[in-house]
């Protein structure tokens, strides 16, 4: 016990540092000046360079020995955009909702973890994870900070990700895997002419049509206990041909796979390309995977969390893999790794506001894991 | 006989007035003074507005009775591009070659033709049909021509259009129909969303690739003694999405059909939007019918200019219904109608140029129809 921390005015602090992706200096000097006093060592570094970085990243300790438990999150916020109804870098409290970029998504999770910090038990270890690069290309930010962890000997035993995960009620849902992800652009060339005299040329469509149609009928698998079908989705088509009476030399497609821990992105690609080999010898296929798939199956961590959740709000939390990619997906690979957090409704959206309420059940929420989690 | 005309001087005299489409004014004026010495009586009129207009045509008719041939052709050219050696706009004979856009398509015929008149027969009745509007929509040229012709009585027996049907050496092919063109825009909606959350969304991609699959399927017939088969392409595709993580809201696609005597634009467009329907109902289709096909089957025209072309070259031209489409599609209602003229080789190209000795041919050649034709 160090005392305590108003959690709705940290948030505010931080919210007020202006910190769009990549982000470093000010919003990581506010969390800094309030984790310092609770016991925690701070390592801050900047990393990378335009157009990726420079990032900061921030690894803080409090302890040592174990059970080790590690909270992670970001500072960083994607862009305001415009309409907002006050400004989206003044945080301001209206009726029971704290307004501001990131309120949800996620310095006031951050905020709650460190007020939640200011009234834990002063055993085992407790660390804490934040980038400045997450809503970004994201090369700079959590692997740096993962080979940092590595470098210094830092291995915890347990991560708990403060992403908002909460859908309609703070406690409504854990997530305990994600998705993996990757893009696939196709591009079979032809031989332009005019369409008076196809003999001459060669339209690339039909080839890139017959892919397609291949590529639509593949059913990658049935999903399992923990996670959803893998899905392939068309994202675009494009020839940009203006002349009605040209056959076009080019024709593109662009996929988007979200797929579960039955596939792999590299398998995925080496996938696509051998149905475009099939109908179009010498198409391009151009892969970008940005990130795997992972699950933490249900076991100690989820049940802990679980338990804390039902403990404060008396919901019994659904585990989840659904949704995007997160940063969890690097945090799986060094202990179990799971996410709890606010309600996402309005992250990415103007007027991204949490209920203040939410935030004072949040710190509780994250007090009771780490009392469960450091006193085992 | 009324004399001799300078083919290359009248063809110089005509590329040097600038007439890229909708053309009228001084092209027509030096036209108009090369055949009244030569006994027509000259019908011209301005017809149509921006943006398809105003266009000149001219209708000039000499002597009464049968036999009626008539002669159709257009003063405008296509924008000459950048490029050229010298001014495209200024006649240049350079070796054996007259420079200069239109000396091709179609200036260097319409001057062959005058200058047969000058020395053709003073029997029957010869008429010239020339329009200021062929390379542009067409929509105030030749119809409206046809039009002035039936509101004056005027009714040819037999029509010689001065295209530039050559395509090696001049006389090596008359063209005896053209198949017909349509073009078809498909618009398949959907319902945007993002690719995590693919059931909340509506990907019209996989429908518009089912549509086309079907529509690359087919074969719309074998084609006939005088047509190559009816042939479908897709020109574009277009989804315009630049979001990697976007199910996107529309897919649209573009096609050209081009059809013999077997096919009609309009039940082409039907067929389509059966398919179509099938896949996506409510989705857009639109057609827009640029000519119907045509054919003056093998007969006594063909075979008289045919006679006339070997008389003077030694040739026995191909007769085909290959290509694009023409003024002569509107002719050929009205009467038997064939194509003959220069060497296309440089059509629409930079540096369109004609030989000099093939300008001096093509006169001997059209002379020789004339005569044949009007003596009967
Ligand atoms: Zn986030
Ligand atoms: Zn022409």
């Amino acid at each position: 016990m160090t005392g305590s921390i108003d959690v709705v005015a940290l948030a505010g602090a931080l919210i007020t540092q202006e910190s769009v992706t990549p982000a470093r200096g000010g919003v990581f000097d506010v969390l800094e000046a309030a984790i310092v006093p609770l016991g925690f060592a701070v390592d801050r570094f900047v990393v990378g360079e335009a157009p990726d970085g420079p990032v900061e990243n921030l690894l803080a300790v409090r302890g040592s020995g174990g059970p080790h438990l590690a909270f992670a999150g970001h500072l960083d916020v994607v862009p305001p955009g415009a309409g907002w109804t006050g400004d989206p870098f003044v945080a301001e409290v209206r009726g029971d909702l704290l307004y501001g970029r990131g309120a949800v998504d996620m310095k006031g999770a951050i905020a709650a973890f460190v007020a939640a910090c200011a009234t834990a038990p002063d055993s085992g270890t407790i660390s804490l994870i934040v980038t400045g690069d997450e809503e970004g290309p994201a090369i700079h930010g959590t692997r740096a900070l993962i080979d940092r962890m590595a470098a210094r000997g830092i291995r915890p035993d347990m991560c708990l990700v403060g992403e908002p995960t909460s859908t309609t009620r703070l406690g409504d849902m854990v997530k305990i895997g994600r998705r993996g992800s990757v893009n696939i652009w196709i591009d079979v060339p032809g031989r332009q002419g005019h369409v008076a005299y196809p003999h001459l040329a060669d339209n690339p469509i039909p080839r890139l049509v017959a892919i397609l149609a291949e590529i639509d009928a593949i059913a990658l698998d049935q999903g399992n206990a923990w996670f959803q079908p893998s899905n392939i989705e068309v994202t675009d088509l494009d020839v940009g041909n203006p002349a009605t009476n040209v056959i076009p030399a080019h024709a593109r497609a662009r996929l988007s796979i979200r797929f579960n821990d039955e596939q792999s992105g590299e398998a995925l690609v080496a996938r696509i390309r051998a149905v475009v080999d099939r109908h179009a010898p010498g198409a391009g296929v151009r892969g970008i995977v940005s990130g795997e798939a992972f699950l933490t199956p249900p076991g100690d961590l989820s049940a802990l969390v679980s338990g804390a959740i039902t403990h404060v709000t008396g919901l019994t939390p659904e585990l989840s893999t659904t949704g995007g990619t997160s940063d969890a997906r690097f945090l799986s690979a060094v202990c179990p790794t799971v996410e709890f957090g606010l309600v996402n409704a309005t992250m990415h959206k103007l007027d991204e506001a949490v209920a203040t309420a939410d935030l004072h059940a949040l710190t509780a929420i994250y007090a009771e894991v780490i009392a469960r989690a450091i006193r085992r």
